[in-house]
């Protein structure tokens, strides 16, 4: 009955089109990437938004019939932070996916928040600049998604994540005020920094409908390296290594074994797979400083016991690799009936031993484990096919996952660098936030949400 | 008789040679850089803690006679953000300047508030690394006042300001407990970025008395341009037009007629001084990289109407331009008894509006001003010398800063890309903040500070 009002409100304001209330529909955005199977949860509709307006309208009726509302994007999270875990409105983005300007003498890009990140990273570069942020799954998640989730990638090593580029944001508020965050220039010193709040909140502070990025001028040309070792510890020396030379890579990713075999069986690109470890470096910037950069590059490899050293020799022999690298949670998810994935991060000094670790623990539950990461940022992504219907296989694997955590914290590490905490990882939380902090947390959550209607329950 | 009570628990918490009450100690710290009479104000007391246990004493302190903290670093602040306007406890951090830690393989770089810019850049870069944020002041601020006004300086066009490299922080709040708002990791997706809130806060959310930094490998070589121009429409074409060969300098700078011959006459380096403007344009990189960037840069910068290109040749004369460039505001005080600093910015495209605006403006009002500024940023610092104790031109200067703010707001920017709101511009911020931002900002103020102790009535 209640429901019944809200959707016919909900058709009113938004058109009936643009207001999904069957089951089957609402079925289709019950879940996420997460691959859990508890945090599937259906809402009670699902909108599009096309205007700011339509997305004030939303949150007048969600106040008034006491919704949750919950934005998605591409539905890409890997913790459950766009499920509707409490029921509600779904308010999806994809018709709000236009890329309003790109400035190319102020270097700026202004967007809606369903634009797409690999649709934006094109444009731009038609232009001669990047929006350098490269989540792996950048070919469908979106910009919003992005910022809330506060989206890195393996460029994150020399180019920092989705925060170092938003510089502004219209934000819809649980009030159904529209919020400008920041201003049209590239450094702003007026007040606190509303906008880092929002970026990263996962949805529970506000909804933005609107931002500026800034860009920076494309790098004249790349080369991929891929160097493979056979241990983990020799490839992390490298890394050391290559700094000690004074260059700055664009990306220090890295696979183990299973996670090149993995890729190599269903995207076969050349990897080698007898080897223990890969590093996939990119180099970046003129002409000149390519070759100089590959050389120095390649003999700090060779010292630090590579076995084998490969090169992109064209741009698109570069991207085949990145798309097998990206492909590795694909790839896994061919090998049993569901995957998942996750996102730990230490002290780049300690990514050995969490690797070596997380192997140890994963041999012990008898669970295959892939693993990639960004060894440049300590960050490693341990991907886990399992058939969940296996109700032993799932327990092991959530032993397993417990694990991890207590051995990632062990090494001075946190349980999220990158996907953030959603509903998956929200019991963990307090094992790497202090009391202290989560409390400051929640009073700023009060002050932006009182009613507790946006994306309630999510992070903590 | 309160303030004899207050200062008798301040010299048993943190010994009697760390407080300071004598009416002349107390004038030394009456003032920062920001050089605007209205401003200067007495504090109660002075003192000097030297460990966070000390900091969260003094908060207790203050938290039960009702003073207001207001920490100091060096003093350099431009905008009165360090001034102790209601009184109260001035709180130094000259004695908590020890650089903790420098951690090559995760390359990070543990300090205490009180440490030097300028210092731990020597530091760092002993090692090969490079931590890039260099406020003009840098041989003198601090880290604790970077982190309290979000500092940037030259090179925050290719690397970003000081929030761009804050990983970790321990503040303590005005409760007196210690929050740590990060982690020893690159990245953190666990939960709101409180970090980024303290950043750029002036000291009125809460006290850093730790900061963990990231770190970057140093650029292997660096090479200065001085390119010279008759119009400074010339120079931002070329801006535009370097981006456009995807060229990514490490600073982009400016100065104008009046500041190059200002420079010149008390800090000579060679500048030609009959030219309307110059661009101070660094390239950066492996060695390689440097000689092909320097003949694209050139190349770009003739076809833009250079009129005359000067090279440094070592890192030496390198480091004199720099030093040239950051005398300005000191080289600007010699020619009056007083100089005031100001620090608007616009989206890069109206750059040459707003500079020759700010010079119509002077004109009018028969002040000089002397500009400098971040081109690739769309930043500008007028300085304008002049005679406090004159009170016609004293008046003149606060007519033509007024209307160059309006100017700014016209141009589509912002009263503050670097230096902050402190006191000076308070009265301003309405102008480009909205009410809606800033009650959300009061809210935030009411969380973490509801006494309102830490830095009264900055800001906002």
């Amino acid at each position: 009955m209640l429901m019944n009002k809200a959707i016919h409100d909900l058709e009113k304001a938004l058109s009936p089109k643009n207001v999904l209330h069957e089951l089957e529909e609402r079925y289709a955005y019950s879940r996420d990437a997460s691959n859990v199977p508890e945090i599937n949860s259906l809402p009670d509709v699902v909108v599009f938004a096309e205007t700011i307006e339509q997305v004030q309208q939303v949150i007048k009726i969600a106040n008034k019939h006491k919704l949750p509302v919950i934005c998605r994007g591409a539905g890409t999270n890997t913790v459950g932070a766009c499920i509707a875990e409490h029921g509600g409105i779904v308010l999806n983005f994809s018709k709000m996916n236009k890329i309003l300007e790109i400035n190319k003498e102020n270097m700026t890009a202004r967007v809606q928040p369903g634009v797409i990140v690999g649709v934006l990273q094109n444009e731009v570069e038609k232009l001669g600049l990047y929006y350098p942020p490269d989540p792996s799954n950048l070919a469908v998640s979106t910009i919003g998604g992005s910022i809330a989730q506060n989206s890195a990638g393996a460029r994150t090593f020399k180019y920092g994540s989705t925060k170092d580029y938003v510089i502004d944001m219209l934000v819809v508020t649980a009030k159904g005020e529209v919020l400008r965050t920041g201003s049209n220039t590239i450094k702003n010193a007026t007040g606190y920094n509303l906008g880092s709040l929002f970026i990263g909140s996962e949805g529970t502070l506000g909804i933005v409908v609107e931002a500026t990025l800034k860009l920076i001028a494309k790098p004249q040309c790349s080369k991929v390296i891929m160097a493979y070792f056979d241990t983990l510890s020799d490839a992390t020396t490298a890394v050391t290594s290559i700094i000690e030379q004074q260059i700055s890579p664009a990306t220090i990713d890295f696979m183990d074994k299973n996670a090149i075999q993995t890729v190599e069986k269903f995207y076969p690109v050349g990897l080698l797979t007898d080897k223990e470890a890969a590093l996939i470096i990119e180099v970046d910037g003129c002409q000149s400083s390519i070759e100089e950069q590959k050389n120095t590059v390649t003999n700090v490899l060779r010292k630090c016991n590579a076995s084998a050293i490969q090169y992109s020799s064209t741009e698109k022999e570069a991207e085949k690799i990145w798309q097998a690298r990206r492909s590795s949670m694909g790839a896994c998810a061919k090998l049993k009936p569901n995957v998942t994935t996750d996102d730990v991060i230490v002290p780049r000094e300690n990514l050995p031993q969490l690797v070596y670790g997380i192997q140890q623990i994963c041999n012990k539950y008898d669970l295959t484990v892939c693993m990639v990461g960004h060894v440049g940022d300590g960050s490693v992504h341990p991907q886990i096919p399992l058939d969940f219907t296996n109700s032993k296989e799932y327990n092991n694997y959530k032993l397993a996952k417990s694990e991890i955590y207590e051995l990632t914290i062990k090494l001075g590490g946190i349980i999220s660098g990158e996907h953030g905490i959603g509903r998956e990882k929200r019991e963990h939380i307090s094992k790497v936030v202090s009391p202290t902090a989560l409390s400051y947390m929640r009073e700023i959550k009060k002050v932006f949400d009182p009613d507790n209607i946006l994306n309630p329950y999510k992070i903590f």
